[in-house]
């Protein structure tokens, strides 16, 4: 359905729903909170494995339940309203008007209607605690995060068994993860600025989670229309097929007519943290001249955007003035659409950014709405070239000192990431953020390690994102195979999002997160007892494995056959690894420890042992 | 074609040919040596970019020429024959003589023909120079070294533009990369084991390339048909289309009928080196039971294939009796085949392996030919869980004490590495790689960071791959998307290739290599200018990035259109860059330095310049 063409019906009708192969949705409930449900994806193995089903974390909300009962027109289960409804601070009020700039001055015969699940939005009383962050440093504990501490210890009430030596084996590089998350050891990060819970009062059909590098790398997916194709139905849709292969936030960077009303719709049926860039739809209501922007137009739009409910706001408000002439001769310029727009200003007016100069009247609209910041990097790198140059340094360390301010006004805060660099330049993005922004979570596009592949930067940049991942980065922000080339359609997506799953879990392993490997294992051990359909289901995508096996050996009985289309029935090194197995335990039984000889065999210099 | 059902029709047809989108092939000539002739592959730019054409490094062989006359059945030019012909240490013999067996006893009806273009097979005499590692340590430079040099630096006959300050720039981790490539450095590294090149001497049709450390990194694809499917037309088209997006090397990993004869049409055909594991043809002259192996069918599987011209062997020589009971408490015990292979043989005769025993005598086959040792894992972890376990380690420290007889014995080698390791395990396979083995070429299969993934593990692959090979390793051996699941068709082989390609690149980047990122710079200048085709051409694939951009903007004027679809024409950060440019230049006129205010503003703490 094209927006444009069928006017008559414009509410999104269908999106995919449903368990993926094997798995079935499950709610975990920390003790004496029957208010609290996290939910968990378990995946059942064959019986023949003897294991228990495998857990894992699960961020495509009641979709993937099921029997799902999905109504887009009155949107998600409001999980969090009696959390929030019991919170002193804040209070209903009538709202802004919609204008007709706010959907593109769209004609009415074209106009998306507005989702009929909207309510009156809240906002914070004067002087009362509203946000994550002020409650963490009051020492209270909320709702949201009791929820993210079950969410984060995939629903266990103990530590995994031996936690404390998987720690210990990986490499977190001064990282302090935990060996089992407690609801006070997330107050206490975010209390420390170290972690957030993205989490509008607005957006009470979230199912929360938080972004810190002492908890696992998450993964972020775009999507949005252009000025060029899409429509409704595609938008809430993407959403909805993105957390289905695993984005944990979205960020939705539509622009164009139609767009406040599709928002709409999105917040009502997203059960993960929705990130927009209000700039651009404050572009739009100037016509789209940067230079017409004002500062009032801007806060006008992030209330706007804050009453719906977006959890957290990309704000370009360390490109300043003096900052610009060190991209004058870079290979790339700008590249940052935002950052690009508030150069344009700048130069123009010949003034420092209004961003900078009220960054504190921003965050007094961010507080109202516990909307989290998520400072963006303007001026990043847009190739090798550009990697690490001052431009981007100046931007960062900025973005430093607009952290501490934010966190006076109370705000969440993380800071955006390049972007384009080669692998011996990443540490010292990771490091020099870290410092520079007091530890604020840090949220990177890629970055791309090499700009040689268009059309497959999705690994170019998987690369990165992984090492990134690894060195502290707390969430990553998916590349399409499209990146540079065109709007990713839906394969795209998913290819992002898995491969960024892949980036985020390869971080988690290295950084030997307790529970990580617990699913690595799971899956060499189908593999090695030939347990297909549990290989498939363990898998990212049991889809693509499926499909993949079935295109050399379709028939049914291969599923179950103890060899593959690699080596062939004759000539199976799992096989053959299992005799061997069978006859250690044979020659161990008969001489009472062969094992022994073998380690006799190497302290004596590997002289041959026969 | 299937070979099983088309007897009459056994000769493969035809292969793919042609230069890439915007390519042409050149070749370059050393001075002074009219025999030598360097393919390079020149990528044609828009003339509004007012720049000369880039050069890239080629494998793919006289296939990509402009009008190729290819014809199977002759093979390729003999580029070597001229400089092998003048070498007084070998001479032709009749050979051994091809017997049932070698082509897995196939019925007459159904044999494969040899290749016409075969000749009788040279061998060394006694005593006299033959390999590449004898001639470097007799301080004479061959032709092949002066060739790999001159391909090395891209053809060019000087040092790049600021090629010391870029590798200041990289961080090699203590290699030793210079400036520019002499044929007396190529001499010296395979002098000292730390380079080899591989080329049989009987595989005159070899295009010599270079595997070392302080060289370009190389990517290697497998190919192979397999008990369940194949046929002779594919295996050559899969080399074909292998070197043409890239592979540096290939490996036949052929096994059951016909083998010897599809060899036959490889190796003739092939200008880059064949790699093979002769023990899976062994082990098929013994009717796939391990156990009934011997050296002296070994022995002649190895000269068997040292006539035909295979460059280097895989050889499992490591996997010594006593590591085995190592293994039987893996979560995923041997994967390797031919390690498996081994252990099954060991165990069941109670005795160390005749590889490890028998290896001088293996080495004398070898060197005789110059067939280079790629000395395999054949115990390399096949999980997460069991990396960089004492049955690996143990193994690694054979392959050095193995290492250093072979190079007594004149023999080139490389050492094959894992595998499946997460991130923070990498480096020390790298290091320890190098400690035990004296510095020899490291040669990994990926390694995988994460097994959760099936169906895209040339992902989880390539990460590693990227890592290792910025850490050191000489050639990444590819994996495709159906690895663990089935056999990989020609998209997965250009996928992985592909995949490859970028690590292999991201590595010699972030390594510093000189003229490594002249291809990333001149890619971001197209982008910048919106010189879409040149963006294209200059990629790794420039038919899918073709592709990709066409699904959203088709039209032929959206090539040259200043936008793309990913933010219209309205709206384009690279459009608003160039304004900035422009703004910019004309300030700094007026004010005479702009630039020189903005570092006064960053001197001053960033206090505001109006």
């Amino acid at each position: 359905m094209n927006i444009h063409d069928k006017p008559q019906n414009l509410a999104p009708q269908s999106v995919t729903s449903g368990p993926l192969p094997g798995s079935r949705k499950i709610y975990a409930r920390p003790a004496g909170r029957a208010d609290i449900a996290v939910p968990l994806r378990e995946i059942a193995l064959d019986p023949s494995a003897k294991e228990p089903p495998v857990r894992v974390y699960d961020a495509s909300g009641p979709y993937s339940e099921d029997d799902p009962q999905i109504n887009l027109s009155a949107g998600l289960p409001r999980v969090r309203e009696s959390w929030i409804a019991k919170r002193q601070g804040l209070e209903f009020y009538s709202g802004r008007e919609v204008r007709p700039e706010d959907n593109g001055v769209v004609s009415p015969d074209r106009l998306v209607p507005p989702c009929p699940a909207n309510t009156s939005p809240r906002k914070a009383r004067d002087g009362a605690l509203v946000t994550q962050y002020e409650f963490a440093r009051a020492g209270i504990i909320t709702e949201e995060m009791i929820y993210v501490a079950a969410r984060e210890n995939l629903g266990r009430e103990h530590m995994v068994e031996g936690a404390e030596a998987r720690l210990n084996d990986g490499e977190s590089f001064g990282a302090s993860i935990p060996a089992f998350i407690t609801p006070e050891f997330v107050r206490d990060e975010i209390a420390r600025g170290r972690a957030i819970i993205p989490a509008n009062i607005n957006h009470s059909e979230l199912e929360p989670m938080i972004i810190g590098r002492n908890f696992l790398v998450k993964v972020n997916a775009n999507i949005g229309n252009s000025a060029v194709t899409s429509s409704v139905a595609e938008e809430v849709e993407k959403m909805v097929w993105a957390i289905r292969w695993g984005a944990d936030t979205v960020m939705d960077l539509s622009t164009g007519r139609n767009i406040h009303n599709i928002r709409d719709w999105i917040m009502r049926n997203s059960p993960v943290p929705i990130g927009t860039v209000p700039i651009y739809q404050a572009l739009e209501k100037v016509d789209g001249d940067p230079t017409k922007l004002t500062f009032e137009i801007f806060r006008d739009t992030l209330i706007e955007q804050a009453e719906q409910g977006v959890d957290y706001f990309t704000i370009h408000a360390g490109v300043r003035l003096g900052y610009i002439p060190l991209t004058a001769r870079r290979t790339t310029g700008i590249v940052s659409r935002g950052g690009s727009i508030m150069a344009r200003w700048c130069l123009a007016h010949h003034k420092e950014s209004f961003l900078y100069e009220r960054f504190d009247e921003i965050c007094d609209v961010m507080r109202a709405y516990d909307v989290s910041f998520s400072l963006g990097d303007g001026l990043r790198p847009g190739s090798i070239a550009d990697a690490n140059d001052r431009a981007q340094f100046a931007e960062l360390e900025t973005l430093g000192e607009l952290t501490k301010i934010a966190w006076e006004k109370g705000c969440q805060v993380m800071i955006e990431g390049p972007g384009h660099v080669p692998m011996h330049k990443i540490k010292i993005n990771m490091e020099k953020q870290l410092k520079e922004c007091h530890e604020a979570p840090f949220y990177t596009l890629g970055p791309l390690t090499t700009d040689i592949a268009p059309g497959y930067d999705h690994i170019t940049s998987g690369i990165g994102a992984a090492m990134i991942g690894w060195f502290g980065c707390a969430m990553l922000c998916y590349v399409t195979p499209k990146e540079h080339l065109g709007l990713p359609d839906r394969d795209d997506v998913k290819t992002g999002v898995i491969t960024y799953r892949i980036a985020a879990h390869a971080g988690d392993l290295a950084k030997g997160h307790p529970a990580a490997q617990l699913r690595d294992d799971a899956v060499s051990r189908a593999r090695f007892d030939f347990r297909w359909q549990d290989q498939f289901n363990l898998g990212l995508d049991p889809e693509t494995a499926r499909l993949f096996h079935d295109e050399t050996l379709p028939k049914d009985a291969h599923k179950t056959a103890h060899f593959c289309s690699m080596c062939g029935p004759q000539f199976c090194s799992m096989k053959i690894t299992q005799d061997i197995r069978d006859e250690v335990a044979a020659i161990e039984e008969r001489e009472k420890g062969m094992a022994g000889k073998s380690a006799e065999f190497l302290e004596g210099g590997g002289k041959l042992y026969v």
